[in-house]
């Protein structure tokens, strides 16, 4: 992001001027359902990156675990979150803390999207997937939702 | 913050459960009028800092030129920026981007609030406030809002 781009105007709809709807990860890296992801700050003049992911109705985001924290604002409801073994309801404005190495998957409900800021440090480690055994166990977590 | 305190709700009308709404700044620091500071997130496992500012209608927050960068998101508008020279306009969800020593001033409206994200590095220098040559071209870059 160049400094010249002082301001950059929601356009509507989550979407804004100058920044690009991504896809969540590659095809295939893990399971995941629905999801984009826009990068709203990275910038070699901050430690940490401001990115905004929205799943839509339906869908969830992979379930795993860094090594960072994550910090995170949900501003378009609604859905849940699973957070190390525990799940939540959220609503707009909910704010969510993950610390580092705790398994988290954060879905929307069956009828909205669920929109959320995450700020985590430029300066981090890649996903890391359960095991087989934790998959499972996970899943058994999951059917709580 | 202790990461036992996974999920903090928004309580309604800008407050979340467990965050304190602080002073803006000590008082007689630098002119300011009706702001106030919540810290959302901070914690030593982050390399940043996500606080939410208020500015009552009608107020202002510090004009002040800081050495480190600002990442802002409107999230309750409305009100007006000045960045550098320029001034803009704000909208909720609009991105402003406060590049290291660029001056720079939020205003609310004088009908409704204006409350914004604001990201900084959790290591950065105190504000530097402006020369009294300063002061008063920025005065008069302020009398355009």
């Amino acid at each position: 992001m160049s400094n010249e781009t002082t301001i950059r105007r929601h356009k509507g709809d989550f979407h804004w001027e100058g920044v690009d709807v991504l896809r969540y990860k590659q095809d295939g890296a893990a399971p995941f359902k629905d999801v984009t992801r826009q990068v709203l700050f990275e910038d070699a003049q901050l430690p940490a990156q401001l990115r905004y992911f929205e799943v839509a109705p339906g869908g969830y985001t992979t379930l795993e675990r860094p090594e960072h924290a994550h910090a995170v604002m949900v501003i378009r409801a609604r859905g849940q979150c699973l957070v190390g073994d525990r799940s939540f309801e959220l609503a707009e404005h909910d704010l969510v803390s993950v610390p580092p190495m705790t398994r988290h998957q954060f879905h929307a409900s069956p009828e909205a999207p669920l929109g959320f800021l995450c700020l985590v440090a430029s300066q981090r480690d890649r996903p890391q997937l359960p095991t087989a055994d934790e998959a499972r166990e996970l899943q058994r977590l999951a059917g709580k939702l």
